[in-house]
C-alpha cells in the first residue's frame, strides 16, 4: 500500500473515530503532501520515511492549535514546529495532527473539558491513562505508526501500559524539548510510543541530539550506536527486582503480569536478583515529584493562573496554586526526596543491567471512577533518577486489558536497554 | 622525625598561633595517642598513616564542639565522628582538631563573632577566604598535612586559592557526608586540601565510597583505580578555556596567573581550546545557587532561626530568612539556573578533557574590606554541574599572594583530573 493510501485510510479512520477524542486537530492537507512526497522518493530517507505519526498536543505543530488541552490556549496556533516535530518531518514522517492529553500534562486520565474524554481502544469507556492518553490510544487504535508523548513522572509510560503498547522515557537531556509546553522543566522528557519495543529505536534515534533552544539538553552519550546490538537471548544479563514493589498496593493482575515477565526473562537466560533500592519510598518520592511539578507548572502557566476563571479547570488551578503557594521549606523537602530517590536508584543498580517493576500499580480503569493516587509510584523513579525506562505490555490470558512492566536502565544506555526490552517483548508475544 | 614528635610540634605551633584563629578546638590527648599508635606500627596502614589532619568545624569530631562556627551551637559536642573522620582515623590519620570557618558555611571570609578572625598565613590580616578558611590556612601554615573543608559553591577551593594551597571539590556523591552540618544538601561536597595536588589523591582515595547515612552518596565509579595514572606530560590532553571568563570582572593578577597556567599546560604538551559554555552566565547562576543554599540552609538551621537573637549573627539570619521566605517561583527559577549551568557545562566539555578558569576572580583581600560579590562566579559551576574541580596555586613573580586556577573535569573522573592537575602543579612549581 502506498503512503498516500495509508494516510487517507488513517485520516478517514480518525474522522470516523472523532467521538473517541483521540486526535484533537488533524493536518490533512499537509499529511497528504508529505505522503505524496514519500511515495515519490526513489530512495527512502530512512526507517521513518512515510510513517504515520501523531503528536501530543503540548508539542508545537506549525499551523495547528498548540493547546496542551488547556481551554485558555484553544486559540493559540503554533507558529513553528517543535524541535522533535521538525526532526520527524526531516526524517520523512507524516505528521497527522495533535493528540489529546490530560489538561496541562498534570494528571493521568485524559478527560478534559473542552477536549473530550479520550477513549481507550481496548475498552472504549476506560481511560487510556495520561497525560499522554491520546498518544497511547492512537498507537493502540492503529491510527498511527508512532506517537510522541511526554513523560514527567510516567506520563508516556502509564498510558502505554493502559493501552497495551510500548513506550520509552529516555535518559534526561537526550531529546531536546524546544517547542514543548512544559509542565515541569526539571522532570519532563519527550516520550515516544509505538506498537512494539523494537519500533521505539528508529524514533528515538531520529530525535536524540542537539537542540539549541533547550537549555537542559545534554550531549549525545559517547559511542552512541547506529543501531542497538539487538539480542536473541539474555544470557549474562542481570535484572534487579526491587523489594519496594511489595510496599505499593498493586492490582493482582499487575503482579501476575510482573511474574510472567520475570519468567519470560528467565526463559531467555537473564538472571533475576532481588534488590533493595534503600532510600526510595515510592509514594513519598512521588509526592515530592508532584509538588515540584506543581511549583514549576505554576511558573510555566503563570499567565493562565492569573487569568480569568474558566481558562483552566478548577482542579488544574487548585493544583497549580498549591505549587505556587508552597513554602520554600516544602520545596526543599520535595527536592530532597527526588534527589534521594535518584541516588538510591544509582546505588541499587551497580550490579544489575536493568531493574524490572510494574509500569503502574493498576491496569486501565473506567472513565469517571475514582483515580488511584499511586499511578506514578513506580514510573516516577526514572524521572527522579534521570534514567531511561521502557514500558512493555504483558498479555494476560483471557483478559482484554494487559498488564505492563517497565525496565529501567543506566543513564545514556538507552540502546542497550531497548535491546533487553525487545527480547522480553518478543518472548511475551510468543508465549501469549 | 617520629609522628609523636611531629604531633607535639604541631600542637605547640597551634598553641603559639592561637591568635590566628585557625584551629577552634584541639584534641591533644587523642592526637598523641594516635601518633603513638602510628609510631608503634611496624607496617604502616597506608599513605595517611601518621599524617596530621585538621577538620572543618562543620564536620563532627567525636568529643569536640561541633559548631560550624555558629554561636548558638557552641555547646554542641559531637557524639560520633563524621563518616569522613572515621575513615581518616581508620587510615591512621592523626586528627588534631577542628578548624575555623565562616559562620554556617554561608560566606567566604571566615571572620565570625565568637570564633575569631582567621588569619591568612601568607599575609596575616588578610582573609583566608571561606567558608573553609581555617582548613586552607592550616595547610598553608604547615600546621597539618591535610585538612578537610566543605564546598558548596567553591567553599574549599576559594580558600585554597587565597592561601596558595591545593584543593579538590570531588564529583558529587563520591564522598559520603554523614556527620556534616549541611548548608545546602543539594550542593555541599567534602573538599580535601593539601599542599600539593598529588597529595590530594591519598585523602580522596581514603574518603571515597559507601556511606550508609548519606542518602545522596553515589556508587563508586566503575574502574576506580588504586592510583591515578600519573603523567609526565599532557600530550593528547585537550583543555577548554571558557569564553565566559571574559564576562567576569577579574583582578589583573588573576588573569596573569591564568595565562601563566595556560602557558605551563602548553609547555607540557596540552592543547588549549576556546570553548563557549553557552547557557552559563556565571553571576546569574551563582545567584541561583546562593538562593538555593539559603533556602536549604534555612531548613537545616530552622531551630536556630526560630531561636533567640544572638545565637546567629544578624547577617546569617538575614540570609537564611531570605531563603526561608523565598517564593516557590523564585526557587523554581534558582533550580532552573543551576540545571542550565550544569547542562551547559556538559555540552561544552564533549571534546575536552578539562576546563581551565580562575578559581576566584580575585586573590585574598584584607579582613574588614568590602567583600566582592563575585567570589564564587567561577567555582560554583562545578557544584552546579556535579563535576570534580581542582584548584592549583599559581605563584606570581614578586608577589606574596599567588593567583590560582581550577581545572574542572568529567563526572567520576576525579583520578584523571588529578593526574592532569598534578602535571600543571609541578610545572608551575618548577618555573616559578
Amino acid at each position: 500500500m502506498t503512503v498516500q493510501d495509508r494516510t487517507n485510510q488513517a485520516l478517514e479512520a480518525i474522522e470516523q473515530q472523532r467521538s473517541h477524542n483521540i486526535f484533537l486537530d488533524v493536518d490533512a492537507d499537509r499529511s497528504r503532501q508529505a505522503a505524496q512526497a514519500a511515495d515519490q522518493r526513489s530512495v527512502p530517507l530512512g526507517p521513518l520515511d512515510g510513517k504515520l505519526i501523531g503528536i501530543k498536543a503540548n508539542l508545537a505543530v506549525k499551523g495547528l492549535p498548540w493547546t496542551a488541552a488547556i481551554m485558555g490556549l484553544s486559540d493559540r496556533i503554533a507558529t513553528e514546529d517543535a524541535g522533535v516535530v521538525a526532526r520527524l518531518r526531516a526524517a520523512g514522517g507524516v505528521i497527522l495532527g495533535t493528540l489529546n492529553m490530560h489538561e496541562g500534562a498534570l494528571g493521568a486520565v485524559t478527560d478534559s473539558p473542552g477536549f473530550g474524554r479520550c477513549a481507550n481502544p481496548l475498552i472504549h469507556d476506560y481511560t487510556p491513562g495520561g497525560s499522554s492518553g491520546g498518544s497511547a490510544a492512537a498507537v493502540a487504535a492503529g491510527l498511527v505508526d508512532f506517537a510522541l508523548g511526554s513523560d514527567t513522572m510516567g506520563s508516556s509510560r502509564v498510558p502505554a501500559a493502559y493501552c497495551g503498547v510500548a513506550g520509552i522515557k529516555p535518559t534526561d537531556g537526550l531529546i531536546g524539548r524546544s517547542g514543548m509546553a512544559f509542565l515541569s522543566p526539571s522532570l519532563d522528557a519527550i516520550g515516544p510510543l509505538a506498537q512494539r519495543v523494537r519500533d521505539l529505536w528508529p524514533i528515538l534515534s531520529a530525535l536524540a541530539g542537539p537542540d539549541a533552544l533547550d537549555p537542559l539538553v545534554q550531549p549525545l552519550p559517547r559511542h552512541w550506536p547506529t543501531d542497538p546490538e539487538w539480542r536473541d537471548d539474555l544470557s549474562g544479563v542481570r535484572i534487579g527486582r526491587p523489594k519496594q514493589i511489595d510496599n505499593v498496593e498493586c492490582e493482582p493482575e499487575i503482579l501476575a503480569g510482573l511474574n510472567l515477565a520475570i519468567d519470560a526473562l528467565k526463559a531467555r537466560g537473564a538472571t533475576i536478583l532481588d534488590v533493595d533500592i534503600s532510600g526510595w519510598n515510592p509514594g513519598h518520592a512521588r509526592r515530592g515529584g508532584l509538588l515540584l511539578s506543581e511549583a514549576e507548572g505554576a511558573v510555566v502557566n503563570a499567565e493562565l493562573l492569573d487569568g480569568p476563571q474558566g481558562t483552566i479547570t478548577p482542579e488544574f488551578r487548585q493544583n497549580l496554586e498549591f505549587g505556587r503557594d508552597a513554602s520554600s521549606s516544602r520545596l526543599v523537602d520535595a527536592i530532597s526526596r527526588i534527589s534521594a530517590a535518584g541516588a538510591a536508584c544509582a546505588r541499587a543498580m551497580v550490579d544489575v543491567d536493568t531493574l524490572i517493576m510494574p509500569t503502574a500499580p493498576q491496569r486501565a480503569f473506567p472513565h469517571g471512577s475514582d483515580v488511584p493516587n499511586n499511578q506514578a509510584d513506580f514510573s516516577g523513579l526514572a524521572n527522579f533518577a534521570k534514567r531511561p525506562a521502557v514500558s512493555i505490555p504483558v498479555p494476560l490470558s483471557g483478559e482484554i486489558l494487559p498488564a505492563a512492566v517497565q525496565l529501567l536502565g543506566h543513564p545514556g544506555e538507552d540502546p542497550a536497554l531497548l535491546a533487553i526490552a525487545d527480547v522480553l517483548d518478543r518472548e511475551l508475544e510468543t508465549t501469549s
